[in-house]
């Protein structure tokens, strides 16, 4: 029995870019793509692919391991990119498109990308963070189907003539490995030392498989893409739909009036996004109840319960989901029960409030105390570090031994950072996140980076950044400053300072300035008497003005 | 980028063993097991197979590695065996209990049998192969909840008071790599080479996982199981079902009454078969027009058209599906096209008839010229040797380097021993089984065992079995003989001399005498002719008589 070891025929590495070269089979005239008056077919997606691939490879030598990055919306070349640029043996590397330049051009340093796809929705941001580089990174532009923009000199070609020129006979590459790296995303990078999660093309495989059993999406579902794909991917759903030849409506921009329409017109089964979009999509005057139930995914943060009842009494059938970047999509489910069905609404949604349990796919997932390491108690009430571990976890931060260490431990976990309770019934529900951490409209943002750059300005003596509770966003930043002897600077200052020197969605939407910050007798700054004061500050309320979509942007 | 490689925390094993305990968590009040009057939650079957799992260990002292075998039809016991021998860490040998004490004996030594739980209803069987041993094995006796046996003194205890005694906070047996195996299951063993697959944790988790997304099963299934669990671990059913909450009802012989019965008393949803069970299932006089529509995955060998076709117009949606032993699965299905729903029936169950595409999770399947090694013509007319590589292979046969090397080639190919044509839209069809296998009622039977046995009879000179073609069995065996010279023996003799030696299903229904068998200029026996010929007796008709549900018996 010892004698035999794995072999030639099964130890092909696992690799999620083989679904799109079976849908080209299987779907190969089913839609896979509508976007506007543009609709594609799964037999023209993979051979659009192939070219891109080839063009990547051929035309400008993209090699096996460089990394290739995109600035782009969810239109149809995201969805392709997701595989052509892997399927070139190169790394891909999805942008958040709302970053400002200078974080961009930090982020295309730490990568050392090699080519840049860049949407004309946001050639100016790109073009600004590559005058930065006195060796800039080659760019192609993706001319959007409804944009009359034309190329610049700044570009060495379009997306669509890449398509034309290539080979749609290429053979794509193959991983050597299946722990050869897929994709690079990064989680911060306002500052000097941008996270970026390398995941591989096994826990790819692994994670879209899973959930694809875990969400039981059957055959030919029709995807709305009302997430970002740049945000962890896509959750990567960009790969599952290609598995079960699914049909993904592409959407530039999140707006209700357009997401029921689209709803109606191509018959919707399957959408995910940030509890924001449940408050988009059932405080629109556009919102009426659901023809036919909607299954919708939610995560990134937890769905207040009222929020839930609303979007299931339209016909949304809501899954709570929870996972992070660094695991590459939802790991944790809140796995619904039959006995629970006859529940009233609001006991049903506070029992989907919670994050749940493991998908079938992940080895495991635990609380523990942070001291010992052991589980805590399945109390519902003691509190520990979520860990997890299985083979979706990322391979690591890309040059950062310090930080991978520090969250994949010797002892086999991957510290999420985030804290929870286990309940008896074995059911996980977080009850702080990272403290570093504050979720505003499904994007991640890290207070330290709001907090370094508010310290650059002249005038602040301490600062501390934390979570403000917000009614529509679920979260923003606020800042609590206090300044220098003698010095007099406004709120609006210092929003606008920040504003110059950060992404628009990460400024503080609210700087409370004190005399001092409270510190603990050994001088930390005491952030839960700050999050006390911020929650008082919440009652305020909050305006639902300068909402473009997908995340939110300072006022 | 080099520098991120597999940690700690996304290395851990795959296996499909995790899919238990989570259940446990998730549906633990769900239904996991009917049995006539018995029921069983995830709760109880998940802590059970750990009390069992904990007897292995600490009672026999199983280690890992080990072969623990188990003989027994579809009852709770023998779905419980297929996670708590793994989770002890001994290697799982389902057992076909229609062999005959011989190869039973044979299979037991060479798989090195530490235990073999024995199902009463196969208790003398066993008990004839386990007095051929001087050492036997230990014998566990499952009693039927519907039997009265009690055990006699060549068993040491009984399947339930293992359980009784076990331990149910165990900490199961996880592999230490996901190349380790999982299961053992012979494909032949009446001569002295017994063919024994070994399966590994990772091939089994990957298989499983995939037939899940490839049918789109949805949770909380109802599996009725028509196929037995010994045949190729049930099509690695008994894992998935765990993935799902699937609610199992168990079935101890196929019986068109019982099954009609079962349907509609517990809302059966899905439920796989040979061929032969659409026979059973429509040609009965309790077929009706089913209420809901039940998902029917059929394999083994193609089902022929009409077969199909009256089985959907009962309301039985047939999936036909390709897989082998080696492979512990379907991963090749006709995956259905959405644009052929309005061709007419007799169309659509032609296109249905054709084996398909691999499955997502498979990573390639071609058919290949036998001299050059390339991929033949997709013609749908060139015929070559079918080939897949992907996880789900088998790590090899047991002990037996010769026969693994022959079909897994250095080439990175799993030759399946089948030939067939690649059609124009990629989609593949079998046109000539394995010359030595003929697949009778679901159940294969090498033609080279059938005559070596038969050349064993003083009276034969020559012998040559090959496959009649069957309206009931799909094919039987049919032995073509040519005697020694001054000798005589009839048809009876010698299947009544076969039936003493070989297991009843696997012995010639025919024997036709020769003066000489047909040859090649090289002394070959030209096999192809010998078919033709058995084509022609096939006019002949056969009888219905002698099925007993799972495999055919001889007349």
């Amino acid at each position: 029995m010892d004698q035999l070891k794995s072999n030639s025929a099964n130890s092909c590495p696992l690799t999620p870019l083989g679904f799109l070269e079976r849908a080209a089979i299987v779907y190969g005239e089913s839609t896979s793509i509508v976007y506007n008056n543009s609709t594609y077919t799964w037999s023209q997606t993979h051979r659009r692919c192939l070219r891109l691939a080839s063009s990547l490879v051929s035309s400008f030598g993209v090699q096996r391991g460089q990394v290739v990055s995109v600035v782009a919306a969810n239109i149809p070349a995201m969805y392709e990119l997701q595989f052509a640029v892997p399927m070139s043996g190169a790394v891909l590397n999805n942008i958040n498109t709302r970053l400002d330049a200078c974080t961009l051009f930090n982020l295309l340093t730490h990568s050392e990308s090699k080519l840049v796809f860049v949407d004309s929705f946001f050639s100016s941001l790109v073009l600004e963070a590559v005058s930065m580089f006195s060796k800039p990174p080659v760019l192609v532009l993706i001319v959007d189907d409804n944009d009359d923009a034309s190329p610049t000199v700044d570009f060495i070609t379009t997306y669509e003539e890449m398509v034309e020129n290539g080979d749609s006979d290429f053979k794509w590459v193959r991983p050597k490995s299946e722990w050869d790296p897929i994709v690079l995303n990064y989680t911060s990078g306002t500052t000097s030392h941008p996270k970026g999660v390398v995941h591989c093309h096994r826990g790819i495989y692994l994670v879209t498989v899973d959930y694809l059993v875990n969400w039981a999406i059957p055959k030919n579902p029709v995807y709305l893409w009302t997430l970002p794909i740049f945000h962890s991917n896509g959750w990567s759903f960009p790969w599952g739909m290609a598995a079960v030849g699914g049909t993904n409506i592409c959407l530039r921009k999140v707006d209700a009036a357009k997401i029921y329409r689209l709803i109606k017109q191509h018959g919707v089964t399957h959408m995910c996004g940030a509890p924001v979009l449940f408050n988009i999509l059932t405080n629109s005057p556009h919102s009426e109840p659901l023809k036919n139930p909607i299954n919708f995914m939610t995560g990134g943060s937890p769905p207040p319960v009222p929020m839930i009842v609303k979007a299931e009494s339209l016909g949304f059938i809501v899954t709570h989901a929870y996972g992070l970047t660094e695991v590459a999509g939802p790991v944790v489910t809140c796995a619904w029960k039959q006995q629970w069905d006859n529940l009233p609404p609001t006991e049903r949604a506070r029992l989907k409030a919670r994050q749940g349990v493991r998908t079938a796919g992940v080895t495991a997932v635990d609380v523990v105390d942070a001291e010992t390491g052991g589980s805590v108690k399945r109390d519902g009430y003691t509190v520990g570090d979520i860990v997890l571990k299985g083979g979706c976890v990322m391979l690591g931060y890309l040059k950062d031994q310090v930080a991978t260490s520090a969250c994949i431990r010797e002892n086999g976990w991957f510290y999420t950072g985030d804290l929870g309770v286990m309940h008896q019934d074995g059911y996980l529900e977080i009850k702080d996140r990272s403290k570093d951490v504050i979720i505003s409209g499904g994007e991640n943002i890290n207070s330290i980076e709001v907090e370094s750059v508010v310290h650059t300005n002249t005038a602040v003596n301490e600062v501390a950044v934390v979570a403000k509770p917000d009614e529509f966003w679920g979260e923003t930043p606020c800042a609590f400053v206090s300044l220098k002897s003698d010095v007099v600077i406004t709120e609006k200052e210092i929003i606008e300072f920040c504003r110059e020197r950060m992404a628009h969605y990460m400024v503080p939407k609210r700087v409370v300035f004190m005399e001092e910050l409270p510190k603990t007798s050994t001088g930390k700054i005491q952030k839960y008497l700050l999050r006390q004061i911020a929650k008082t500050l919440a009652r305020e309320g909050n305006p639902l003005n300068g909402y473009d979509g997908m995340v939110p942007s300072a006022t």
